[in-house]
């Protein structure tokens, strides 16, 4: 069984010269009457925390001569490229039509190679792992490898080093990368609230099951949280920590989306206001006194706003 | 002679409640080959740092029955009449067209009274003292006096207080208020850098004089920083201190702005990009090992990209 702590102090050391040590900032407003902290991982590389997990996979893999391969809806794929870009090995990503054209982008600038493939992940995932056989490539899991996760939890690691207070924190979940390396790092010491849409509930559904399942996915967030079925790593630290489940609706994003512009010049994708959005809905209602903490986690935001 | 470390400690004790100690974060980006210490001071209330020298005049004041007036840009004008609005006072403001609609709608979403004004900022004013002579509502000036700079000073007393390392601070330069509160809180102690658009150059043009002249406004960040005439307590600091004083054209503020919405995801007015301008730029050049800042102060950038 994998020792965690140390998982995680190693790939933080490992990671470190690379990464965006990103800012925290206590806000009261959001019309909750009570201070929400935040962190600001969508200042990270590439704009979301995916960054932590390729580096550390790559930091701690040897990489054959082929290279990397990814099958991203976007954020993952721009994170890979960019890693390993900064680390010179040759890129090869593949992502759905639905990653968008900021998402794109932003893989395009790295000089990654890049295939955009018709259809959902799945298709892309399904290229990636051909790609992969034929060339020797090494994949970089998206979220459900161990260091993948334990390059997450370093995010969780560098918060508590920056002063968190809060008693719980909200977190997005997709295919439960981020959220994993949280639990694994917190190991029940916090509450976690797990935040997923109304239409791709991998983790929700899964914790229904008493097992991973299969889930049709939508939505706005669809790009960066349309994961078909929990990671095995995420489900596995859910039951352990007892991470609290909470579902919002594509309109609750969508006004957290809006709230976290209008009120704070925080600019963020759907996803990125998704934690958010479980507080400023009601999903979640903490108790008098309990002190929440919410981890906004992207920003790649199409179309892109200075065109 | 004000005793400024004074006044800038009694403004911060006085505005604490009601304003967001903004985040703070190191990056090495930019093409720069260097990092950069950034305060994130866009992430104040109205999207600007104008609200500490709001509230400390406001909380400093007997405000009379007819309230507050204000003539401004915008960002002023937003920040007087959120001040005005959480300490339950009536406001009028007062600003020219060029405001520009994101600016406009921050104000009305306030509550004050608004008046658009045609014109520029100088028709404006005219108007805010025609309404404070016929009513008796108090004037919040926006950079010229001292109630204000002692509240805009609380921003650099604030940021050594969260571990500022830089000798130099990059700061943009308007009217003067914001510098003018760093420069009297720091007095002489890191290098203050003023960093203006070659086409609103009122400091500029002033230290060339040897006094407060007027000059030509014009160019993307003329709705906040196109004084005419800069500040008497900006002028006498910077000539007491020693500020550094550098110009930046337009399109060194667009493609700052532009590095970074895409490299680190934060989206900014020009005026909360012009600091920077001048790294990347090349206009302020530091010295081998010299350790820089840049403060970034606004982002109520139109059009609104969540429209």
């Amino acid at each position: 069984m994998t020792d965690w702590k140390q998982a995680i102090e190693t790939a933080a050391a490992r990671i470190a010269p690379h990464l965006v040590v990103t800012p925290v900032v206590t806000v009261d407003g959001f019309g909750l009457g009570y201070p929400v902290e935040m962190k600001l991982e969508q200042l990270q590389h590439t704009g979301t925390f995916k960054a932590r997990g390729a580096f550390n996979t790559l930091l701690a893999s040897n990489v054959p001569a082929a290279g990397v391969v990814a099958a991203s809806g976007g954020n993952h794929g721009a994170a890979a490229a960019y890693a390993a870009r900064q680390l010179s090995y040759p890129a090869h990503i593949f992502v759905p039509e639905m990653a968008g054209p900021s998402k794109i982008a932003l893989i395009r600038a790295t000089g990654a190679e890049l295939t955009v493939v018709p259809g959902q992940y799945a298709n892309a995932l399904e290229q990636a792992q051909a790609h992969e056989a034929k060339t020797g490539a090494m994949q970089i899991h998206a979220y459900d490898a161990e260091l993948t996760v334990a390059g997450q939890g370093t995010l969780m690691r560098e918060w508590e080093a920056q002063g968190l207070q809060a008693d719980t924190v909200l977190i997005a979940v997709g295919g439960g990368g981020l959220i994993a390396g949280a639990m694994a790092w917190l190991q029940g010491s916090r509450r976690v609230v797990a935040v997923e849409p109304e239409t791709s509930r991998a983790l929700n559904a899964a914790l229904e099951a008493g097992e991973p399942v299969d889930v049709e996915v939508s939505g706005v967030a669809a790009n960066a949280l349309g994961a078909k079925r929990i990671g095995t790593y995420c489900f596995d630290l859910a039951r352990q920590t007892g991470a609290h489940s909470v579902l919002v609706s594509d309109e609750a994003i969508t006004a957290a989306q809006t709230a976290l512009w209008r009120e704070r010049r925080l600019l963020v994708e759907p996803a990125g206001a998704t934690a958010l959005a479980a507080l400023i809905s009601g999903a979640y209602a903490p108790a008098p006194g309990e002190k929440v903490a919410v981890l906004v986690c992207g920003a790649n935001i199409a179309p892109d706003p200075l065109g």
